[in-house]
């Protein structure tokens, strides 16, 4: 049923929403597709420019369409999974599903702590510490920004080479004391700030999930804290089962 | 140093945005603190109007100010953590706090499950399944929508007395075979719709920290599909220690 019915109370924005789901739901319209113009909406359902216009920015607002300025608006694809049991990474999950990851190195080097890394490395205010910040790539495209501080010590025990492949603790996964670290995790929605909305090619105050982690070494050291924001559009998490 | 530099290289909103993160880290301003008018500060620093409202804009955009529609603008307070731990649950973790929790019934009744819900509930399609939609409260004011899918032989379970007070699941803990309860979740920032940021008292499109939890008793029956939906700036989620 893909017709509008103008003698419904149900306004014509709303219907052609409905509509328009039904073409997602149905997979007539599959993950990735580019839909129709705003012109050709409005010919084959016969509605003016304002309606078409509201049925696909509820459509957008809601996540299921995704406008890329100067190319269309396509049907999202469905959300990458990272379970945070260490077989089932982010990185798996994407070569399972025939998705190329990597990594792209933004900034590295040492920084002086700010109170809040230094308290969650447990160092002393002011301590140098080492910042990592780097780009988690799905195809080539950026769906996360970490941002990693280590204690000095661990961090001269980065392995460079891992630095662009593999999870997010390859780099100091041969460290002997990591074999049976364990991690806390904090996790939030927040609004996309305009830096991390231009590295995620997002619209600023966009929902990010960010996970703050805290991974100890088996002797209880914490060896790194790190800061990653997530697209809320491409990325989810499963704890459990 | 809380003046404006009018020589300096740095646009006057940002130095503007900086003298007031400075009063919020100091202390100076405390959390849920009405700060000064957009007047007030213009006449304070010796800005424009437009500067003033981009300092503000920038600050609420980064989630450090909340503004209340004619009330005015104030220092948001910590977020809330849960932690799926059962015994560090939200409930508790706000009675810690000198929180008041509470629930409000918005809905319930029985309804034809959905393609998604009878999935998750291990049920025919089509089946009668229970839904209790409940908003989760802190101190009287909205925090969180819960959606709760429950089979008919659970929802004929249920304790209609638990059903405003204790955590989310205390209406159906007394069940014999939830003693053992397991959870599976998945964690999403997502925008929220216009009907949920009407309830939790937030813009549409605003960051919403989703939880969907599918509960299975102790003989791995499914027995509650949740969708909880809470506001992004006033929750956080924390897992393992």
């Amino acid at each position: 049923m893909l017709t509008i019915d103008r003698s419904s109370p149900l306004p014509l924005h709303h219907q052609l929403k409905q509509r328009l789901l039904e073409k997602i739901e149905s997979g007539e319209w599959k993950p990735n597709d580019l839909i129709p113009s705003e012109q050709e909406l409005q010919d084959q359902f016969g509605l003016s420019r304002t309606t078409v216009r509201q049925a696909l920015s509820d459509l957008t607002h809601e996540g299921l369409l995704v406008r890329e300025r100067g190319r269309g608006t396509f049907v999202t694809p469905p959300k990458m999974t990272h379970s945070p049991d260490a077989h089932k990474g982010l990185t798996e999950f994407m070569l399972d599903q025939g998705i190329t990851p990597g990594w792209k190195v933004l900034e590295r080097g040492f920084i002086t702590a700010d109170k809040e890394t230094a308290v969650y490395l447990n160092l002393p205010p002011k301590s140098r510490v080492y910042r990592l910040r780097r780009l988690r790539l799905a195809d080539e495209k950026p769906i996360g920004v970490h941002t990693a501080y280590l204690p000095e010590t661990v961090a001269a025990q980065i392995n460079e080479a891992a630095l662009l492949e593999g999870g997010s603790l390859q780099y100091i996964s041969h460290i002997p004391q990591m074999m049976t670290s364990r991690a806390r995790r904090i996790i939030e929605a927040i609004p996309a700030s305009e830096p991390d909305a231009n590295l995620l090619q997002i619209a600023p105050g966009s929902p990010i999930l960010q996970i703050t982690r805290i991974v100890r070494s088996s002797s209880g050291e914490p060896v790194e804290y790190l800061q990653a924001r997530y697209r809320g559009d491409r990325f989810k998490y499963q704890i459990g089962e």
